[in-house]
C-alpha cells in the first residue's frame, strides 16, 4: 500500500518535526536524532511532578499529542511499533525531572516495560526520584498473565496529569495512576489490518469478518466473528466489558484505531449509549482517534468506574487539540420544527385518468433505477436512478392526497412532494420544474406551454443550457416537438439523449467536474431518463 | 468493504444522535427525522447573525462538528454525498434566524447551490434577512466555469463565525465571507478511493498511483501520477497552488480526507513547511481531519493570504474539539541532551581473535534476517530478524572503538552499544545479558559462567522461564551444555528451539498475546536465532 512517507527510517523524526513546527512553540524536542526522539513541553520548569510516557510510534496522536499542561510532560517515541531505547527513555527522564520527581506511565508490552524499567534504574542512579506504573487495561485474553496496555492509558494520562498539574506529590500521583490502572478495562475490534510503513498489508481479516480483542501493534486478535453491523459490533465488545464492570457509573473512552471514518465513529457512539451498558456509562471521552494503530479500520472501548474526584480530573479542560474533551452523556435535545415548513395542502381529489397517467410515469421511472445508476457511475456518484425511483415511489405513496382533478394544483403538489422527499440536484430541479409549470398553468397556459415554462425556470436557476450535457438536452427538444405529437417528442428526446454521449465537456451538474475521458461514449443519465420516459409513454 | 454502520438509510440520523449525546448538551437538533436533519447550537438566542452551512454527509466532522460559539450556528445534513432538501435547509434557516439575519455558507456543488438557494428564497418570503455565499476554492480544474467548494470552506466558517460572534452585522459578515472565498485556493490528493456506505469500493486508483485534484465526493481527480513519497506528493500539490498565490504571508489548512494516519499527516505537515511555499506559509490549521471524504486515504491543502484582522479571527480559540487550532509555524525548538547519557567509554584495544569471532557472530546474525522476520510474522510483528541484523550491523560498525583485548570491558561495551542502537525487547534483553555477563566476568568468572550469570539477570528482569516459548528455551540448555563442548551446545540449542514449536502457550514476550492457533508448528524466532548461531559457530 502506498503511504504518505519518504524513507521508512525517517518517518518518526519527520513526523515529530511536523508536530513541533505546527505546535505554536508549545513543544520542544531533545537534540538526539535519530536514536533519541523525545518530545517535551517547551515551557516546563520542573516545579512539579513530571509525567513521562511513550513507546512505539504508530499510535498518534499518542503520545506526543498529549504533551502539554494537565497531561504529559514528555513523550519518548520509538520506531513504528517498537519500544524506544533505554537511552532515549533515560534522556527523557533526565530532561524533565526536578526535585518533585517523575512518574513513568508505561503500556504493558515487554519492550516498553524493559526499556522504561532499565532507564528508571539508571535515572535513580543519578539521584532522580522515579516511579513507574504499567497499564494493563486490555481484557481480550482474560487468563493472560500479562494483559496489554492499550487506549485506557489515556485515563491515566489525564487523571495523573491533572493531579501533577495541581501540585500533588509523586506518591499521590503514583497512587492515583495505580488506582486508575486497576479500574480500567479496554477491548478493541477491527474490520481490517493496519498497514505498517514499508511492509505489505496482511490479508488476515477477510471481508465481512471482524476481529475482536486485538492489540495496537497489528498482532492478531483473539477471535474473528462474522460482522453484522454497528449494533452487533458494539454488543460483542460490551459482552466482553460487562462482566468486568461493577454496577456504578463509568466513563467510556471511544477510540478510533485510525482508519474508521468520523461518520462511523458517531454511529458507534450512538450504539454504545443504547447498548446494555448504556445506563452505566454517564461520561464519554470521544469518539476520537487517540491511541491508534496507524490506519486500522477499528475501534476500542475503554471503561473506568467514576468517583467525583476522577470525574473532575477527566473533565478539566486542557489546551490540547488531541484531547477531545470528556462530556456528560445525555439524550439528544430535540427542538420543535419552526413554523412555515408545512404549506397549506391542496384538497385531495380523484381523477382516474390523471391517476393512471401519473402512476404509469412513476412505474416507468422505477424500472430504470439500475440502468441509470450504472450510467451515472461512469461520471458521477451512481445515484441518478435511485434518486428518480425514490421520487417515483414517494409520489405513488402520496397519490391519495394529491389534487388529481385540478391540474394546476397537481403540478404544484407534485413539486411540493418532490421538494419534501428528495435530496440531490435532480430533486430540486424537478421540484422547480413542476412548481413553475403549476404557476404557468394557473395563468391559463396549455399543458405543453406550462411544461415549457417549467423548463425555462429550471434552466434559469440551475444554469444549464442546451449542449451542457444535462437532462435538458433531451427534455427541451421533446417539449418543442410535443405540439407535433408524442411520437415526435419521443424521437426528439432520444436524439437529444444520444447526442449527450458525444459531448466531451459537461458544463453543468456534477459531471462538469469530471475529465472528458470519463464521459465520452456515455449518455447523460438525466437525458437518458427523459428519453426512456417518452419512449415508454409513446410505445 | 465492511463498515461500522447498521442500515444505510439510518447512518446519518444515528451519527447525528451520537454526536448530540456526546456533546455535553451543547447541541440540539430539529424534530424532523428522517428528512430534516438540522444540528444547531442549544444555546442560540438569535441575538446575532446566524451562520448556516451543511450539504451532503460523509465530510465529518464538517459540518455538525463546527457548530458552536465562534463558528456555525446550524448545520443542515443531507444523505451521504447528497444535498439536503430545500425543506431541510429552510427549517434550519427559520430555526436560527432572528432580526440580525442569516448567512448561508454553501460549497459550490449544483445540488447544494439549488437547495440552499431555493430555501433562501422561501425564507425571504417569510421576512427573514438571508444572504448566501458560495465557496469555490478548488483549483484542480483551472478552466472550469464552476470550481468546487472543498476544505477551504473552513476558513469561511472560522472568519465569518468570529465576526458574527463579535456582533458584526449581516452585510459585514457577508462581505468578509466573500473576501475569504475570493482569496482561498485548495487542492487535494488521494492514494485510494473512499468507501461509500452500502456500495462496493471502486478500484480506480491502482496501488502505487496517486490521484491529484479530486473533490470530496469520490468523483475522479483530474490526473493520476506515479506516487513517489510524501515530498513529491506535497510538491505536486504545491505546484498547483503556487501560481495562484501572491507573494504575501498565507495561512495553510492541512486536511486529512479521512483515512490517512496521523503519523503520515505529520510527515506531510513537515513537507509542506519545507516545500517551496514554506516561506509563504506562516500559520497552519491542522493537520487534522476537518472536511473528509469518508475514509479516503488522502489529503488536501488550502491556502489563504493573511491580513492582521483575518489572522486574529483564525487564531481566536473556539470550544470545539473538531477545530484543531491555528498556530504560527516555527522551526522546531531543539534542547540539548541532558548530562548522564554518555558513560565513560572504555579504551579501544585490538585483539585479532576476539575481533574475528565477534565479526563472525554478527555476520551469522545478518544472514538470518529474512528467515527470522518471516518466522516472527507468524506470531508477532515480523521484525525479530531485522532487529538482530540491525544490532549486528551496528556492532560491526563499532568494532574499532571496542575494548577487544579486555573481555570484561568488552561484554559491557557490547551491552552499551546494543542499548544505544536497538529498540525493541530483544535489544534490551541482550543489553542486560551482556552487561550482567561483564559484571560477572569482572569478578573472575569463566566465559561460560559469566554468560550464565547474564542469562540469570535477563530472566529476572524479563520474567521469562524455561518453557515460556522465548530465546531462553534454546539459550539456557546451550549454555548448560557448553562445558561439554560447542557441539553439545549446538545440539542442545537446536533441540530447545525445535521444542518451542510444540509449545502452544507463550507466557512471555509479544507472542504471549497471540492465540495458540497462531503459534503451533512455528519455532520461537528468538530461540531459532540462538540455535542457528550455535549451528553456524559449530559447523
Amino acid at each position: 500500500m502506498t503511504q504518505f512517507m519518504n524513507k521508512k527510517e525517517n518517518i518518526v523524526t519527520e513526523a515529530i518535526d511536523g508536530i513541533l513546527m505546527t505546535a505554536g512553540g508549545r513543544l520542544a524536542r531533545l537534540d538526539g536524532y535519530p536514536h533519541i526522539r523525545v518530545v517535551l513541553r517547551a515551557d516546563w520548569d520542573k516545579s512539579r511532578v513530571a509525567l513521562v510516557s511513550g513507546g512505539g510510534s504508530g499510535h498518534e496522536p499518542a503520545h506526543a499529542g498529549f504533551v502539554g499542561p494537565g497531561m504529559l510532560t514528555a513523550a519518548v517515541c520509538g520506531d513504528v511499533f517498537a519500544s524506544p531505547s533505554v537511552d532515549a527513555v533515560l534522556a527523557g527522564i533526565l530532561a524533565v525531572t526536578g526535585p518533585a520527581g517523575c512518574l513513568l506511565i508505561v503500556k504493558n508490552y515487554t519492550g516498553d516495560r524493559l526499556n522504561f524499567g532499565l532507564a528508571a534504574e539508571r535515572a535513580r542512579a543519578f539521584g532522580c526520584k522515579v516511579n513507574m506504573v504499567v497499564v494493563d487495561d486490555d481484557i481480550a485474553l482474560p487468563d493472560l498473565p500479562q494483559a496489554r496496555g492499550v487506549a485506557g492509558t489515556l485515563f491515566v494520562h489525564k487523571i495523573a496529569g491533572y493531579l501533577a498539574q495541581n501540585g500533588a506529590d509523586l506518591a499521590a500521583v503514583t497512587a492515583a495512576a495505580e488506582r486508575v490502572i486497576a479500574g480500567t478495562k479496554s477491548i478493541g475490534m477491527s474490520l481490517d489490518t493496519c498497514t505498517v510503513p514499508g511492509s505489505a498489508k496482511e490479508a488476515r481479516i477477510a471481508p465481512g469478518m471482524a476481529e475482536l480483542g486485538l492489540g495496537i501493534h497489528g498482532e492478531p486478535g483473539v477471535q474473528q466473528i462474522v460482522f453484522a453491523g454497528a449494533e452487533q459490533a458494539v454488543a460483542a465488545m460490551v459482552d466482553k466489558l460487562g462482566p468486568a464492570m461493577a454496577d456504578v457509573p463509568h466513563v467510556a473512552l471511544l477510540n478510533n484505531l485510525g482508519g474508521t471514518s468520523a461518520l462511523e465513529m458517531s454511529v458507534l457512539a450512538h450504539e454504545l449509549t443504547r447498548s446494555r451498558l448504556g445506563d452505566l456509562i454517564t461520561l464519554m471521552v470521544g469518539p476520537a482517534a487517540m491511541m491508534t494503530s496507524l490506519d486500522m479500520r477499528g475501534v476500542s472501548i475503554s471503561v473506568y468506574p467514576l468517583t467525583p474526584e476522577d470525574e473532575a480530573a477527566l473533565r478539566a479542560p486542557v489546551p490540547l487539540a488531541a484531547w477531545p474533551g470528556c462530556h456528560q452523556i445525555g439524550a439528544p435535545i430535540v427542538l420543535a420544527l419552526p413554523d412555515g415548513l408545512s404549506p397549506i395542502r391542496p384538497l385531495a381529489s380523484a381523477h382516474a385518468t390523471a391517476r393512471a397517467f401519473l402512476t404509469r410515469c412513476c412505474e416507468i421511472m422505477m424500472t430504470m433505477e439500475h440502468d441509470l445508476n450504472a450510467l451515472d457511475a461512469k461520471s458521477g456518484d451512481g445515484d441518478t436512478g435511485s434518486t428518480l425511483a425514490g421520487a417515483a415511489r414517494a409520489l405513488i405513496g402520496a397519490m391519495d392526497r394529491l389534487p388529481l382533478a385540478d391540474h394546476t394544483q397537481l403540478y404544484r403538489a407534485i413539486g411540493q412532494e418532490l421538494s419534501q422527499t428528495m435530496g440531490g440536484s435532480s430533486g430540486v430541479l424537478l421540484a422547480i420544474f413542476f412548481t413553475a409549470a403549476g404557476d404557468a398553468a394557473s395563468s391559463g397556459l396549455s399543458m405543453r406551454d406550462a411544461l415549457r415554462a417549467g423548463l425555462d425556470r429550471m434552466q434559469e436557476i440551475g444554469g444549464a443550457k442546451l449542449g451542457d450535457r444535462t437532462m435538458i438536452d433531451a427534455l427541451q427538444p421533446a417539449l418543442e416537438a410535443l405540439h407535433i405529437g408524442l411520437d415526435a417528442a419521443r424521437i426528439a428526446a432520444r436524439s437529444g439523449a444520444d447526442h449527450t454521449a458525444t459531448l466531451r465537456n459537461a458544463k453543468a451538474g456534477r459531471a462538469a467536474y469530471v475529465n472528458a475521458w470519463n464521459l465520452e461514449g456515455h449518455a447523460d443519465p438525466g437525458a437518458e431518463a427523459v428519453a426512456r420516459l417518452f419512449e415508454a409513454l409513446a410505445g
